[in-house]
């Protein structure tokens, strides 16, 4: 078994492995990179893991973990604690890649019941040491890392399992650990489909998307997580709250909603019932569009999500950098049809890309979709068909196994979001934008992938050259500055990756004292003790 | 002015004076009352309003309150108190009745504006006196009462303003003290509707409506208020907590979502925003069927709700006893089209009447109308027209106003609901229906009227002459059997009317100790004197 730093960092998937030729020639020609940058390896990582401190948890401690949960799911060998250190944070990356790990967890355990929680979060408390719940891993925002040691508690090993599909209420009830390849396999085959398919979904785990308030991209019909969830058992420091799959009640307000969006916080989250939808893909439509512009598009899909026919459940724009970039990378440039576009007056630089699915009944997935096409019509849309988005489907997840390869050749790269009412949008765009560019050398690329009636996220990517010696506190200024930009112009802190710690500083701006005095108060109902992922998760002391 | 009690439990509007024919030949042939029965009047209440004792407020504090709000705004008369005392629940109805006021508040507060209502709140804080802040007092939960004297802040004389019409984002800024009606019109008038139409609709408040978690005759399509609310802005005694009105978030838990439901008890709503949606009524769809039992069309419902077009807006199921009813009423036994049903094999006493309206763009809604006539027909429901929807519109908020002409003749009217996942439905139907038949001379009806793909609500109506001279406690009895028969039989305490006190005793057993200690400490952190609304409502301390 490989051991290095870079085992824990790359996601292991082998679409990481090297980079497509289109994106070696947008790095070349925006960064004036050559040949011979490519092959430079930076921090690459390729050290074996060795951990400065031995477990701080003593022997006598480690016994009572094993007799609760068996010696096989007790590890404290470096290689588990570092490999459970950090999630998929851009400076989580950095510190791998340096093989700095400052505050591995003491101990990975991987329950098998909930019994064995409970009895663990009990000596937890008891000796004052503190837990974190851990699916993927693929926090992006810093939400599961172990500042004060501890436990990371690995609910993937065990607490996995698929409990009940019921198809007369339409719902799942799934262990937290679950990845999202088994449960869509499983209610495929069940004739069904969860629906929920953020970026992360090969990597990533049913008690993570509640626990971090994420969205899939069929979000636009089928709703962020927060929509999905009916009910959840949740094992917490004060004792078990267990709601119930009631399609709607008005019994006070709803602890499923204080659950989600928890991060780890709360408690241990150790089933999810979700609503499921019939699988009946042949039943899809799609169509792409070509707009002459980032403005005439978002008006268009704002006509689109206020017009009383239903929503799209995929309904995604590119905005003209981007649109451009994925041009020159899937070799459309100077094709026929971009020589057709141009003459017909959809300029590069400006022109902008539109994806749409939308599922469920036929003649209903048909009706919207010409409802669709008639609006973008209107709006100076040029409908490019059903196969780019096909083709978009094929290779859905692959831009996060980009970054890797990236970083590997000295680019730093990462993404961040945000959500805004319609009236802000193209400001906020602007404004972000700006900052982004006022970086040298630096490619800025932003889309929107959740739509609502009400407003849309804003989705940036950037790709910058690293500051070679200086790479994390350049990020970290890059990045910290961002965030204000996206603060201060009015849009909110996260759609979907959550708050981690790498939010947390803004939180308190963000929501007013006395709604942080509100989380915090919540948080000590059910977390006397503070054991529950601590340490500024959510800006929570 | 008229002072008398009667005058405070009616409505005061002119539909709720007599009863109609159809109403009164019902309860002679079900209760064997004669004409005589129709003259004598039971519990009139027609005495004048006249409260044992004076308010508790000494001068001096109420000459603070004066100051603050003006002496046109601060009431402690006699009428002004008794009229705050009670909400709408049928044991308000029967004290008021009897002219019993046990603890009407001190006084009546109408602030004018969100600063003064914070100098109440501080004031109260430092008097100890409780505040119940109140829109409409239509509560059926005993939400608005005041145990424990003290303030009933009146929403509803200055701030009821709309405040903005965001025809860009869809929404709408309103304050709570808007009632139904002004704030439809208003947004009518811009070419909006606000979509949400409970049966209280005229006589109560958006607060009200958020405080209660309700929903309106038009959930089906357009949700519970909970998924109305974009942004709150509330004013609690530990400060002032602002949501923003983006679409939706990833920043830690949904906080709106912790004061839809919480009744007065965590702080006073100063404002909320709204999502509205087109007003487009000439697009409208409706259709009606009659069903051949309640099985096949509740299996039809599910049918529909599950079957991915979208979901109609009104969706409506009568059981065999109401449709019977509502047949009996309206004149519709005997004449040709029952004499045609009846051949057709729709027998009275089994059959079944659906209402069913779609709102939106027009396609769309008669794209949904001829789906869901095709399952229908397959499920054996025989297609009525658009005729009895129109006509149900018309009356639409009729039966709220029938209660009190009937409590005028001795019947014991009420309505309790909940919500139960199809599976569990007919079961919880069967169960409830059989602990309502169990008293003697009693009618049940019961309906579906908010339906979700994962299950409905179930709503029942009974009428039972009152025991006379134990009204309360004969009542009372009967009350609590039948959510003990909701709760044992698996179904929600309420799917919109909210808890209140009445339903506070079956909070515990219903969430457990944890979930319950989990309210208290929300509570205890906003409101850490125990002055909003308290007294056991929602079961907290």
């Amino acid at each position: 078994m490989e051991t290095t730093y870079r085992s824990i960092f790359k996601w292991g998937d082998k679409r990481e492995e090297k980079l497509e030729k289109g994106i070696i020639e947008l790095v070349k020609e925006q960064f004036n990179y050559t040949d011979e940058d490519f092959k430079k390896k930076v921090l690459y990582g390729n050290q074996q893991v060795k951990l400065d401190k031995m477990t701080s948890i003593p022997e006598s401690t480690r016994r009572k973990f094993i007799e609760i949960a068996g010696s096989e799911n007790v590890r404290w060998d470096d290689y588990s604690r570092a490999s459970h250190a950090f999630g998929k944070f851009y400076g989580d990356l950095l510190y791998l890649r340096k093989g700095e790990i400052a505050t591995p967890p003491d101990l990975v355990i991987s329950p098998r019941t909930e019994k064995e929680i409970e009895q663990i979060l009990l000596l937890c408390q008891q000796e004052n040491i503190a837990i974190t719940p851990v699916g993927g891993l693929s926090s992006v925002t810093r939400g599961v890392e172990t500042p004060r040691g501890g436990i990371s508690l690995d609910l993937t090993k065990h607490l996995n399992k698929i409990l009940k599909v019921n198809t007369v209420n339409s719902t799942v009830r799934v262990e937290p650990g679950a990845y999202g390849p088994a449960l869509e396999k499983h209610l495929n085959d069940c004739g069904y489909t969860c629906g929920h398919f953020p970026q992360s979904f090969e990597y990533s785990t049913v008690g993570g998307w509640v626990a971090a308030r994420g969205a899939g991209q069929a979000s636009t019909g089928y709703g962020k997580i927060e929509e999905m969830v009916l009910a959840l058992r949740v094992i917490t420091p004060a004792g078990i709250i267990e709601t119930k799959d009631f399609p709607a009640t008005a019994e006070a307000w709803d602890l499923n909603k204080i659950f989600i969006g928890s991060e780890g916080t709360l408690g241990v989250i150790t089933s999810v019932t979700l609503k499921i939808r019939k699988y009946r893909p042949e039943n899809d439509a799609f169509a792409s569009f070509v707009f002459k512009d980032f403005k005439s598009a978002t008006q268009c899909m704002r006509e689109i999500m206020q017009a009383g026919f239903g929503f799209p459940h995929l309904f995604r724009l590119s905005d003209s950098v981007e649109t451009a970039t994925a041009f020159k990378i899937k070799g459309f440039d100077n094709s026929f049809s971009d020589r057709f576009l141009k003459m017909k007056g959809y300029r590069p630089g400006e022109r902008c890309l539109m994806f749409v699915s939308i599922e469920g009944d036929k003649e209903y997935t048909h009706l919207v979709k010409k409802k669709i096409k008639k609006i973008a019509r209107k709006s100076g849309g040029f409908y490019s068909g059903e196969k780019p988005v096909k083709e978009w489907l094929k290779q859905r997840y692959e831009s996060a196994y980009l970054r890797d390869p990236l970083m590997d050749v000295g680019v730093m790269t990462d993404t961040v979001e945000t959500s805004v009412n319609w009236d802000n949008l193209l400001n906020l765009w602007t404004q972000v934008r700006n900052y982004l560019e006022s970086r040298e050398k630096t490619h800025v690329m932003a889309h929107i992938s959740h739509v609502y009636e009400n407003g849309a996220n804003l989705y940036f990517t950037f790709l910058s050259p690293m500051k070679q010696g200086d790479e994390m506190e350049d990020y970290l200024n890059y990045h910290s500055g961002l965030i204000d930009a996206i603060h201060n112009n009015g849009g909110s802190l996260s759609h979907h990756h959550g708050i981690g710690r790498a939010l947390a500083p803004w939180m308190e701006k963000e929501m007013g004292k006395t709604a942080m005095g509100l989380l915090q108060a919540i948080k000590d109902n059910l977390d006397p003790k503070g054991i529950m992922n601590p340490g500024n998760t959510l800006g929570l002391k």
